[in-house]
This record gives structure tokens, C-alpha cells and sequence, in this order.
């Protein structure tokens, strides 16, 4: 209560997710390169996330920062993510560095590992009885330019926190979708992130103490293949939802 | 023989130290910013890594590609890794799919890693009896942002090698000397790469079979902590020398 958060990407999905959930629970500055449309729970930046004086700007008197912001495309050209997710992430670990913040929850994706989905592993990873599984230790293998930008924030992360003792936490996001998990769609179940899993990930994000750690987001689905052990042990992360639970 | 291979930053201490035990094995094309001095043994091409359409241009005809060039100081400022490391890597693979090239070797460094020296760890890791060991499948931990940068690039040589089926090698260079090792400074010898075994190196990536690998570039020193099992087994590397035959 009373810490105070900065959040980048405030109008994306995940950024919803978390405000909505937890408008009450922080005191929030809500950084996105769009004005917010109606009334947010807290003081609203408008500015652009490669923008290095205006992001150091947002960060004063701020405890922590969620770091969503970044072209959210998995087939985002290069110079996009170049630019908005390499060089923005790197502006905002720099910044909150110099303004002396604490820690940054960095939104990482699925993306950054996504070609672990070989054919050979294909459709059956997606499966309950599949017994492969990542737990955030492995190498990144990304499916897209996107991520890897992302793995490179992971990287700068860990650069970050060696460097200057910053606390950072990766959060692989999943598939996050309102209400019900995708239909049809065996990947997106396996990696399904409800709304209210998302917001108490996020709110355990902000609440635990940790080093440098890399976590799977996503909820506790019988399809995932992605383990959840990491973000049980260090967050106490505890999801409510399961895909399967939609299968009627 | 006949092998045509680009090798980019040629001017470097890297780039030399391959050029001239390798000037007849192979038809070398010699990319650097600046002009070469002296009579090369090869064909010469000025152009900026940066520069999409020029690298382009260097590769036609190219069966392989050593890709050296970048900024290579450990200290480089952001900006600076950013477009030169990052982004010109990127550009080099991008153009090496563009233009049919089958392989990358990528010149990647011990700054990737560098961040594993923890104060518990040193000095003991640079010593013989220590038993701590990198072997190329831990993530990255950069000691700096060229680090971050070289990081990178490994993670670009992972995607456009399970996207686009190009062969690369990511070898992550220790201290390169000429003559002796370096003197009076452990950490220098327990990563030393003489000139020759160099060479050999980047001999044995040009002519070994592989996909996607990473492997650390020493010479065979007592003092290592970098396993050299990897480029052994997937190169055919056979180091001819030792820090510690330099002891007196």
C-alpha cells in the first residue's frame, strides 16, 4: 500500500489487466505514448519509452516500475522493436538506475522461446500427457524478431541488476485473453494467462524479493509446457485458472 | 580450398590474426569502415556494418561469413553497441538469408559472460585447482554493455538459424595476445587465445559441420574456466597452446 508504481504501456492488454485489478493497490503513474482515454486510477505520462529524459522524468518518486511498453507485434519489423523494445528497454533499466528505483518487473513474452516448438515436439507439447517442459534456465530460441527483443530485455536485465543491484523480474507472458481461454487453439491454451492470474502475478511481482529471475506467466493449464515452479517458489505465485476448465 | 568467405572488420586484432595464417585457404573478400593499409590478400570492400545495402552487396557470391566487425571496446557506450553490434548483426544475417550464404561464424566474446566472476568467485576461477566451469549452454551474464551487445547476437544467430536454416556459430573470444600470454593478470591467462590457435579456430568453423552453436574461443590454459568440450567435439578444435607453458 502506498508504494508508488510506475507503469510503461499503460493502454496495452497486460497494462488492463493489472490496473483494472489493482487500481486500489498502488500508487500508480501510468506511462503510455497515447493520451489514456477516460478516468485512471492515478497520474497519467504521456510520453514515448525511447524518449531518455522524459522516461527519467516519469520515474521520479517512484518505487518500482512494470515495463510493458514496446511494439506488442510478434511480426513487428526489425527497426521497431529495435528501437522500441531494445533501446526503450534500455532507457528504462538506465533511468531507473539514475533515479535510484528499486526494481523493474520487465513484461517479457513467450516469443523469446517459442522455437522450442519444433515440428518434432509439435502439437504434442501442447498436450497433457507431453512431458517437456522449460523453466526459464534455458537459452532463449525466439520465433520472431520480436523476441528477440525480448530476450535481449532479459539480457539487459541481468546486465542491470549485476551491474547496479537492481531487482528485475522477467515475466514470459503467455497467451492473456479476457473471460475464457483461445478456442481452437491448442498453443494458447497450453500457454492461457487469465486476467486475474495476470494481475496477481504482477501484484506478487511487485511484492516479493528476488535478485535476477526469469518466470513463466501464464495459468496453471493442464496443456502448459512451461513450468511454474520458478514463479511459485520465488513470487508466490498461486493462479487460479486452468484452460482445461473451459473445455465445455 | 576455394571457399569464399566475407570476413567483416577485418582490420581488427581478431580479423589479422585469422588473415594471416588463413591468406591462402580461402578466397577472401575483406570488409572494414575504414580502408585497408598494406597489400591484402583478398579482395576489399569499405562499407559500414550498418549499411543494409552495402553488406548486401558484399555478399554476393559468399559461401560463408566470419562476422567480426563491431564496436569492440568493453566500455563502448550504449548507443554505440546498440547500432553498431546489435543492429549490424542483425543486418549481417539478414543479408547473409538474402543472399544464399550457408553460414555465419559470429564473433562473440567473454564479456557475454563476464558478470559469472562474482567477487565470491575470483580470484579462485582463474586458478588451476578451481572447478568451476562455463561450457556455452548457461545464459548470458554481460559484465557491460558490449556484453549485452555480443549477448545479442548470439540470440539473432539462434533465430535466423531455426527461421531461415543459416549455419551459425557463436564463439565467444577470450583474450587475444600475440606472442605470449598476457602477464601479471590471471584473469587475462585463464582466458588467453593465442594467434594461432586462433586461426585454427575459425579454420575449423569454416570447415566442420554444425547448426546453431556456441562455443568459447582459448587456448588450452591451465587457468581456464571456459570448457572447451564443445568446440572440440563440434569443431574438431585441437588448442596447441597453454598460458602456462609462459611461466617463466
Amino acid at each position: 500500500m502506498g508504494e508508488r508504481v510506475l507503469l510503461t504501456g499503460a493502454a496495452g492488454r497486460v497494462g488492463r489487466a493489472i490496473i483494472d485489478d489493482l487500481a486500489d493497490d498502488y500508487e500508480w503513474r501510468l506511462l503510455d505514448r497515447d493520451p489514456l482515454a477516460g478516468s485512471q486510477p492515478g497520474e497519467v505520462v504521456v510520453a514515448d519509452i525511447t524518449d531518455d529524459e522524459a522516461v527519467r522524468e516519469a520515474m521520479e518518486g517512484i518505487d518500482a516500475v512494470v515495463h510493458l511498453a514496446g511494439d506488442p507485434r510478434p511480426e513487428a519489423p526489425w527497426d521497431s522493436v529495435l528501437a522500441n523494445n531494445i533501446d526503450g528497454t534500455q532507457t528504462v533499466y538506465e533511468a531507473a538506475v539514475e533515479t535510484g528505483v528499486e526494481r523493474v518487473v520487465f513484461a517479457s513474452s513467450n516469443h523469446a522461446v517459442s522455437a522450442y516448438e519444433t515440428d518434432d515436439r509439435t502439437p504434442d507439447v501442447y498436450r497433457p500427457d507431453d512431458e517437456f517442459r522449460l523453466d526459464g534456465d534455458e537459452l532463449p530460441r525466439p520465433g520472431n524478431l520480436y523476441g528477440v527483443s525480448k530476450a535481449a530485455g532479459e539480457t539487459l536485465g541481468r546486465y542491470y541488476h549485476d551491474a547496479h543491484d537492481l531487482s528485475v523480474l522477467c515475466v514470459r507472458i503467455g497467451n492473456l485473453t479476457k473471460g475464457h481461454p483461445p478456442i481452437d487453439y491448442e498453443r494458447g491454451q497450453a500457454m492461457w494467462l487469465s486476467y486475474r492470474d495476470c494481475a496477481h502475478l504482477f501484484d506478487r511481482s511487485l511484492q516479493a524479493e528476488y535478485g535476477y529471475e526469469i518466470v513463466y506467466g501464464i495459468s496453471d493449464n493442464d496443456r502448459k509446457y512451461y513450468s511454474l515452479e520458478r514463479a511459485r517458489e520465488v513470487l508466490g505465485y498461486d493462479p487460479r485458472d486452468n484452460s482445461a476448465d473451459h473445455d465445455d
